[in-house]
């Protein structure tokens, strides 16, 4: 399996509720108006808490200092896992499942930590810049590694960052999680009709917390609202609760053939930050044991993870104390 | 023929252009989400100056105080005049110059200052509300006079003002004129398809200052940028140049049947204030007299007149310095 370092530095940050509509007009930007931004990798995503925005360096230049932004310190990089057209061994689960042995779990035993944003097409791993050559000593054993630069794939190799590397992580800290009522579906858009839905998607977006004039049932309190747009070297991806589908036409959003809907867990009783490490391998364990396939998405205050199995295997992590 | 005083109350306010990041949010909800406002006036006209926003007072609730936000001080109603099936007697000439004679210079000389707001459908008279005494008692011998109130239209007359009325208007200032090289189209739109131009809408109205990917002919010194947006009480009207409209898909947006393009005067060498009287009537008087059809659209700092005409009719403005 080829592991690629993607040509992106990312900046995480998230913009506070009641500060978005200072964002308003960058964001619209770097969602609508491509031909005015040099900004290829973007992702919004909205919890409870706020917005958690990454974005490449041409994307992050839009964002103006502000009360209502934080921004992590890191310049983080995506790493991207491509199958090399090699049937795979035994497992058809995708998503966080697939990279769960191969991937998370040598990182977090490096203490790595990684920050992950499961899209439509593909999952991304993003660890930090300061981190590569830990990363690329660990992981070079299993896959062959290549940088992006300028279109070119360039090979990698570990010079001498042995030194660097830990042989046992310690256990992380194990964090509550909350199964959200509400049910969600991951999907994807062609770009081109994305001006089609720009005004649900901007209704949805930015004026969720504005009354209608003709209020539709509210939210039972068990559910929790998450929204996760982005757009990614022109590759559009979605993920919604089956409230928020309702508002889009149907006929444009497409899914995968199965069309099942997806199960949530949140991560994390107090804001996970972004030192601790093995966060994800924590939940992509009991994922990979039985073979679910899963999205996951990392937010800046908590974690995410989809899958649409029942939730039996969340009981397998340890001490869990699940709401 | 019917004067009709229509339920809204108005503020007139501008927006200074490097303060628009901070009103996207607002106008944007104004422009496009309809069920999530009860504003029914609502008119954004960009000139080079700054943006000129008229809206309702629920409307002008959404936005928020700022050093970037002008406000003028009084509140103004809009008077709208309504042909009640009779033939016109003479002109088929339309926009300010119908109103030429029947209202505008009767109002300038009882020195009323008006606010004139042309759209595609029919052409808003503002004026401001402590005027209202002085209008209805200069304008009832020509007109029955109605005020809407919740739907219901009811007459109007004049109690107690003539006191106030003035006999003679004194001669008003006469203000440079500019003619822009750039023509201009007078456009609607089905509001259930404004969706459809909500990115070019976007793009046009919010992003014009920001440099495109693959930039396009810079238009000329001697073009001046003037872009207006209006929905009133559910209808849409734009004012564009040919620039702008060629960024929009030709099938959507309608124009009156011949089609042509209309040329623009500009009044005003300095911000013309709410308070002077007369300037109105000093362009619609040579327009009437030469039977010219011609909108007339009223903005924070300047006036502005589109004719299809030559510009033969500017030469009749007594002492004017047209540029």
């Amino acid at each position: 399996m080829d592991l690629h370092i993607l040509d992106h530095r990312l900046r995480v940050t998230s913009i506070s509720k009641n500060g978005l509509v200072n964002f308003t007009h960058p964001l619209i930007k770097l969602i609508f108006l491509r031909n005015r931004t040099r900004c290829k990798f973007f992702s919004l995503t909205e919890t409870p808490e706020n917005y958690t925005v990454v974005l490449d360096e041409e994307g992050f230049k839009e964002l103006r200092p502000s009360e209502h932004l934080q921004v992590e310190s890191s310049i983080w990089l995506p790493l991207n896992v491509v199958s090399n057209g090699n049937a795979s061994s035994s497992s058809q689960a995708v998503g966080v499942t697939k990279i769960a042995k191969s991937v998370i779990a040598p990182l977090a035993q490096q203490h790595v930590s990684v920050f992950m944003l499961s899209t439509y097409q593909t999952d991304f791993i993003l660890v930090k810049e300061k981190d590569l050559s830990v990363v690329v000593s660990t992981l070079e054993e299993e896959f062959n590694i290549y940088k992006e630069e300028g279109g070119e794939s360039v090979p990698v190799h570990c010079q001498d960052v042995s030194n660097g590397l830990h042989k046992n992580g310690r256990e992380g800290t194990v964090h509550p999680v909350l199964i959200p009522k509400n049910q969600f579906c991951v999907m994807s858009l062609d770009p081109d009709t994305l001006p089609s839905i720009a005004t649900t998607l901007i209704d949805v977006l930015f004026y969720s917390s504005s009354p209608k004039e003709d209020p539709q049932s509210s939210p039972s309190q068990e559910c929790v609202k998450f929204f996760s747009f982005s757009l990614i070297d022109g590759y559009i991806s979605l993920v919604m609760d089956t409230e928020a589908q309702r508002q889009f036409p149907a006929d444009l959003l497409f899914t995968s053939s199965s069309g099942e809907l997806w199960r949530m867990v949140r991560i994390g009783g107090q804001p996970l930050g972004f030192d601790e490490c093995g966060i994800v391998a924590q939940i992509s364990q009991p994922l990979a044991d039985s073979d679910i396939s899963a999205y996951y998405i990392s937010t800046f205050s908590f974690d995410h993870a989809l899958s649409q199995s029942d939730m039996s295997w969340v009981m397998q992590m340890n001490h869990t104390d699940h709401i």
